[in-house]
């Protein structure tokens, strides 16, 4: 299995039991959202800012107005940070300090830039299906003006960790013994019924992709 | 209602539409969240990092282990860019230019400093209540060893920025009469039923503050 190699970027320093390293780990994680929070320096001051993605291979696409601040920032080919967090569970012990969530989080490191033409179209693609797959082919395709007006950048993913808790509290030994109810919460992100648009033509079934949707 | 001024830090120049810099909207966004994704700088490189959040006023606390790379590394002043991210639906159109999300944001920036004696400890709890309002008071206190193992930052807000969207997606009039569906699909986290910890005693009852929590 293929992993990235561990260095001072990477590595997760605390709690290192909880740290993964290889691809399918890492990029399951990133796989299973389409929501990261992208970090970019721009005179010593970091933003995190966040922001719709898709991966192929070892690629992640990010897409925004072509006047974006990030993008066009980012596009200078300076250092990005990319997370992606799910968030499983509040995790209740005994003690309050062992009070902890269960959680799986990607940690990427690269730098981006632009990418135009073919692949800034098929990135487009790749970020449309990673939100709800099957839409684009349902829908109007960009014109070249919508298209001039959209960046993509591709980042090159150099390094990257995960880091992933799961069960139950873990308490001091004799704090098992304190009349405190412990366990997990499980948390998890749901969809609610689709809201037809207000201005929806009379007699359009409901898109194909949200069945399938729905249906997971 | 007191707002932070536009600069260009914490200016939303997209959508500018979306932005607002009222205290009252960027606090609620804050106060209905717990996992920030917390970006710094090392040596030119950005990290983005999710962690637990509580706020007081115009200051938010952060903790983690006096170890910490995260914690250590902003306690040296360094700026600091805090981001909470409520994605609250897909918004489908019928075009793909006009996807797009329902989402709150509030991106945060400061600096950080740790702190110590009382007001680590009240920080603590802040940080606790605002995951779980009640649970303090339930579980066992840190103690000293415990207290020492842990670092507690505050970070001064000195700029702000929210931005929101919602409703229903928005085309191109001549969109309006394609057959495509269009909508929002809401997104929501939700809680599933308590997992007692196997280890937990019997007889002891759901905690109080989970009874709350899901009256909620």
């Amino acid at each position: 299995m293929e992993s990235f190699s561990k260095n001072n970027r990477n590595k997760v320093k605390r709690l290192p039991k909880r740290g993964h390293y290889d691809k399918a780990t890492i990029y399951g994680i990133l796989d299973a959202g389409f929501i990261c929070h992208a970090g970019f320096v721009v005179g010593g001051q970091p933003f995190v800012i966040p922001t719709a993605y898709g991966r192929v291979d070892d690629h992640i696409y990010l897409h925004g107005s072509s006047k974006s601040r990030m993008l066009n920032s980012m596009d200078e080919g300076i250092p990005v940070c990319l997370t992606v967090t799910h968030v499983d569970g509040l995790v209740l012990a005994r003690s309050a300090f062992h009070h902890s969530m269960n959680y799986r989080s990607a940690v990427v490191f690269g730098t981006a830039q632009e990418v135009h033409g073919e692949e800034k179209e098929q990135a487009l693609f790749v970020i449309s299906e990673n939100i709800l797959k099957g839409r684009w082919d349902e829908v109007r395709s960009p014109n070249p003006k919508e298209l001039k007006a959209t960046s993509v950048l591709r980042m090159s993913i150099e390094d990257a960790s995960a880091k992933i808790r799961t069960g139950p509290p873990g308490d001091e030994p004799e704090d098992y013994a304190l009349p405190v109810w412990a366990g997990v919460v499980p948390l998890t992100q749901q969809h609610g019924p689709p809201e037809p648009d207000p201005l929806l033509r009379d007699g359009i079934p409901l898109a194909k992709s949200l069945e399938a949707f729905f249906r997971k």
